[in-house]
């Protein structure tokens, strides 16, 4: 309810930052600034404005809490904000190319529309675009030295992404992934993105440098807690919720986390490897795989993980001692991502 | 000489600084990193340190004597300098993606030895990576504003590199290209960051907007220059100078200068749009593609180009009003890079 209200009183100050960071380009480039646009959802392959779902803007919307339930004024956060989302748009668009996922939100990937060669740069264009947005903390009247501040936390959560996907794409070819490499991975793919939101946003706020560790710690465990929902979701999420086929992640041989789990124990885990060693898995390969999921309590293990960093993420709220509405929404926000597994 | 004597008192603290930008990796992640240090050539494919050819490090060296040419101290540049090199070093590892360019200085790309998906993380690290050693100015005793403003400056000219990108790829299906379109791609995807490492040297040494402008424009006409020899030597250059055999770019259909002066010649235009609009070229295709060049004149009309950039920058230097061992040196630097041409 309090969420919602969050929603609708930040996504559209969210929307204005990000089109104000894309300005209209002078006309040779304008197709470059297209396929920008496109990948956020704008507009379509001809360029023409659409109404499309271009990403439900999670990030921002954590920055913005977090500067505000830290006491700042969210309006001034705003460029961290677009920055953090487009920089993880830059990230969509890379990794649709490395993981070759032909779409992105229902619609064609950047790379399927207009080849690889030009998606490689236009996620670079939103890795530069992104870093120029950050720029305007300084026209918000953030002082320089904290505005440097905000670089450095949001090239190490860059840097971080990247050490992430290596991890990732190195996991492709190897049975014998542990769980803690598995956590190092999305700590670094995912989770330190959300860490770097709420720091951003209460950076903006306070100068504490121990609130800004909770608000930090928050959002890196409500990023751990949201990667291991979307792992369960990607293998007993309904087509309803999810927009794809149940058991979708196993169909592509996905080492997510219940099928680390399940991969290290003993034979059954061999049993999973055979089926995760073939090219191709069938119906009767992907119902094998979810009877050993089943079989090794692959889901509670996995439910119990998230319910963990789940409360550890209220537990840096609740440490920071502070109690107000914007408060209440991050504690919301948390509970809207988690619940989505159950 | 002079110039000689500035690569043996700068190349060393580049090279130092470069280094501390990539300190080591925890083990699981040094294998990424180990990608990043083979492409700046410090190791092999297994990261056996080695003594590769890593790159002329033009870039940091222009920022640096900009920087001392200014009234600066040049060592607090250094972290200008390597991340110049670095974001540098970024668009090549993606550029030969983009080209599917199989050699880099003589040893396979990235891409070739590790596959495209590691290789665009690997240059997305590089550009982390670079931002990174960016924050080292603070460290260096520069004021936070001005760090901020370097941030600017920086991120302007990763923006123009992918602009200029964009360009570059465009123009592969097009045979209309304008010289003054060409400009533009070369301006974005070279002189950009020939610019910013002259700006960010001089920004380091001065507050004086003027003086830092230019040196911008020093950088920016001779980065225009550079690739405008650049494209000489690609249809001209004997293999000894570039290791490349004669009329390579030709073989390659690049549209290069003289090409794109070439094609917007009427009659003998249509010519070489004909052979240029084949698949692939035979001998006796280069030979004619040659012959055309030199009947309307395109050596010469891009070499008085080079001559004027060149000019150009030297004009910019000149309207500083300095003069001092390091304004020698980056003369010394202007001539060097053109003279390759004659």
């Amino acid at each position: 309810m309090s969420l919602q209200s969050a929603f609708e009183r930040y996504l559209p100050l969210i929307e204005a930052e990000l089109r104000q960071a894309l300005a209209t380009p002078p006309p040779p480039l304008a197709p470059f600034y297209g396929m920008v646009r496109y990948h956020l959802g704008w507009v379509d392959e001809g360029f023409s404005p659409i109404e499309a779902q271009g990403g439900k803007r999670l990030r921002p919307l954590l920055c913005l809490l977090a500067c505000e339930a830290a006491g700042g004024d969210p309006k001034q956060a705003l460029p961290a904000a677009a920055a953090v989302e487009l920089v993880h748009n830059f990230s969509l668009v890379h990794d649709d190319i490395e993981d070759a996922s032909p779409f992105r939100r229902h619609r064609p990937a950047v790379w399927k529309v207009w080849g690889v060669p030009q998606a490689i740069n236009v996620g670079d264009g939103l890795f530069a675009l992104a870093h120029l947005a950050l720029q305007g903390l300084a026209e918000q009247g953030v002082s320089a030295s904290r505005a440097l501040a905000a670089f450095e936390v949001f090239d190490r959560a860059c840097l971080a992404l990247t050490e992430g996907q290596y991890l990732d794409l190195s996991f492709e070819e190897r049975l014998d992934v542990t769980v803690e490499e598995y956590l190092q991975m999305i700590r670094g793919k995912t989770a330190t993105l959300f860490a770097a939101s709420a720091h951003l946003g209460a950076l903006v706020a306070s100068d504490d440098p121990e609130l800004i560790a909770h608000y930090h710690s928050f959002g890196e465990n409500l990023g751990l807690a949201f990667q291991i929902v979307d792992d369960i979701l990607g293998i007993w999420g309904e087509e309803s919720v999810t927009g794809k086929p149940v058991a979708d992640d196993i169909r592509q041989k996905k080492k997510s986390l219940p099928i680390i789990y399940a991969l290290r124990q003993k034979a059954k885990g061999q049993g999973l490897g055979e089926i995760y060693s073939k090219d191709v898995l069938t119906d009767e390969d992907v119902r094998r795989a979810m009877a050993i999921l089943d079989e090794v309590g692959a889901r509670q293990y996995t439910e119990r993980l998230a319910r963990d960093y789940h409360r550890r993420a209220l537990a840096e709220l609740e440490a920071t001692g502070l109690e107000n509405e914007a408060q209440a929404d991050l504690r919301g926000l948390a509970a809207f991502l988690i619940e989505r597994a159950y």
